[in-house]
């Protein structure tokens, strides 16, 4: 842990009050044009959110720092109290989490993509034409039946969506500080694996071996017939919850690398079905026995990321339907909506903006907002934050965390 | 000295400027019912505080960080620019100050409770059934006269209140990594002194023979026939204003604790007598000569702490009357007026909630607030910041800072 996480943990204590955190993922967001310059959160018709807005604080929270666009791993590691800079998921780790792969803790995890070599062992397509996801299925089944094992670890292959994979290498004692194979232009070799450091060298030896007899078993292949390893890494879980905050978290989210990432916090995971209306199921079924929700709203971020603001806009107004009369019916001590990142729908991709966060609780200063949007929030009561600390003032509202000092 | 305190040492220049921070200790504060909503500061008729604060920056404060609750040390350290996390007045201190102790730089400090011991040798009662002031300070006479030492170190035996009390072991090269000798039940013995590291083990030795000996004298009382130690502590000061910031300091605080935390941090103590224009007088007298004045407000807390919104609301408006008028007119450079935490009347108790902050000088970026509370804060030109920044900012508008880098 580092001095962050040390001194919220010997502070933390066990209480009978609950926190619920709904992140929609990407809700933060930057003018539409069509919506006369406001923000989709702004535009949406969010009759409880307002109401709600109205007797809470809001605030702007960066997830890594001022100006930094934070992937879903970083986004998330922050809401759930950790400095970005000392715990990095790997981007191995990150691509198994989404699908929903099972790490221990002795995995290294690489992705990797199908390319073509040709006769003088050059690349010459780094993702093999991009072969479909079942070509690429069925690729994956037999390098898995054929390759069990390379030196003294178990080897695991997964399919990802059409020429992208992941392989696990399980073995104890494995580093993952290697370069990537992938030398990024065509018409070189691809690069050989190669330790860093000493704890890297059986790993290296293990990929080496891995490319090797996988190049062999795809000679006859037209285009994937090579593969080219990236992000090393090393599936190392977080601190905690239970030990850092004394919480019992449950993650309810649809989508496998947010309950992946939950996972590797430290939270434990239920069937979150399929829809919003599920996941209030799932969390009312949990409420006894926890005291900490974490709710993943994929689909805010999916819009986003296609531009498509009107769908953006009205997974925004369903939340507001189905989520928040349900959840202020089960009446948690402190709820907070926010989300892990900006993915501002004329960018179409996540961004570096701050982030918009709605914090309820007996306690909080209201300022009579509005609503719940970024104007609202960039001069909301809870001014503008580092992701990082979300998890201290949700224990703090909660009354979960002790007097520091005398 | 820590890397902030490192480049501020670094920066930090004399100059003829004066600044004055007034802390209103536990000023801040949460909606209160019959105020219709509003905080404390902000239903006071303060008159001279709002046309300040029209012409000054307003801001809010996290102390040590979002969420966490700081007691009064980690309060005040971080107002005297300390990062609270590597800096912990320790709790033995801090009862010492409290008291007006008087410390020396090789003093290792323990609070006690009188208890009592049953014919085995348990604890019945860890609080020595709350014997009165009058009483334990007779016992700590006998203690102090029968005990002038013990091993090699000095000992000093000091009276608190009720049952408790303060302990000085006075020697060179003592160590303070000791846990409590309070088993924290009863029905147990209470625990061994014992060293938690080498440079403890003489402090261990001088605290079990003390224990041993007050308790040969203690042997005929009724309910205080044993002592129980907690709260270890060196006394370590805090890198001094004049080395840091080469300022000469001078703190105007009635109550013994502020001005032993303003002694650990380099400033020099004053008489302040007991009211408010006591302490303007003091602060008159100090002006030639000093260029930092740190004047300390108790009863903001004390009200709060009582839940007496009333009693607080008539605190702050006596600090407008008499304090910001008299201040105004000696005419210092900086002058701010925040609190080292907030004590919410409706939580009778210190909270985690950010601080108000209102900054005057000359160059600020004025908004024309409307008055100095919680809302107008949070919508103030300086933001919300950590505590430890606001040395630097008095600094900076003071002219005391030197240009960083070319």
């Amino acid at each position: 842990m580092d001095a962050h996480l040390d001194l919220l943990s010997s502070l933390s204590r066990k209480t009978g009050s609950r926190i619920v955190l709904v992140v929609m993922d990407g809700v933060g967001d930057i003018p539409v044009e069509e919506l006369e310059g406001r923000t989709v959160l702004e535009a949406a018709d969010t009759p409880h959110l307002d109401r709600l807005a109205a007797r809470s604080a809001l605030g702007l929270l960066d997830p890594v720092m001022p100006g930094v666009t934070p992937g879903s791993g970083p986004g998330h590691t922050a809401l759930f109290g950790h400095e970005q800079t000392t715990h990095l998921v790997g981007r191995g780790v990150l691509e198994g989490l989404g699908i929903g792969f099972e790490f221990t803790d002795i995995d290294v995890a690489a992705r990797f993509n199908f390319a073509t070599l040709d006769a003088q062992g050059n690349v010459t397509d780094r993702r093999a034409g991009r072969i479909d996801s079942e070509s690429a299925t069925a690729l994956c089944a037999r390098l898995q039946e054929a390759i069990p094992s390379v030196g003294g670890a178990e080897v695991i292959v997964r399919p990802v969506k059409e020429h992208r994979g992941v392989v696990v290498f399980r073995a104890e004692g494995l580093g993952a500080n290697l370069p990537d194979t992938d030398p990024q232009v065509t018409g070189v070799p691809p690069l050989a694996p190669h330790a860093l450091d000493q704890a890297s060298q059986a790993t290296a030896a293990a990929a080496a071996e891995f490319v090797e007899r996988a190049g062999e078993l795809l000679r006859g292949e037209d285009r994937a017939n090579t593969l080219l390893l990236r992000g090393f890494a090393r599936y190392d879980p977080l601190p905690s919850f239970g030990d850092v905050f004394k919480l019992s978290a449950v993650a309810i989210a649809v989508y496998p690398m947010y309950r992946g990432l939950a996972s590797l916090a430290g939270m434990q995971i239920v069937d979150a079905g399929s829809s919003l209306l599920d996941q209030v199921e799932a969390l009312r079924g949990a409420w006894e026995g926890h005291d900490f929700f974490f709710l993943h709203v994929k689909k805010t971020d999916s819009h986003g990321e296609d531009g498509n603001w009107k769908a953006k806009l009205e997974v925004i107004e369903e939340v507001d339907r189905v989520l928040v009369p349900a959840l202020l019916d089960m009446g948690p001590d402190v709820l907070v909506f926010t989300g892990d990142h900006s993915t501002p729908c004329a960018l179409e991709s996540h961004s570096w903006h701050p982030v918009p966060v709605l914090l309820s609780a007996s306690t909080v200063r209201r300022h009579g907002a509005g609503g719940f949007g970024e104007r609202a929030c960039a001069t909301g009561s809870l001014g503008r934050f580092r992701g990082k600390y979300l998890m201290p003032m949700m224990m703090g509202y909660a009354g979960k965390l002790l007097k520091f000092g005398a």
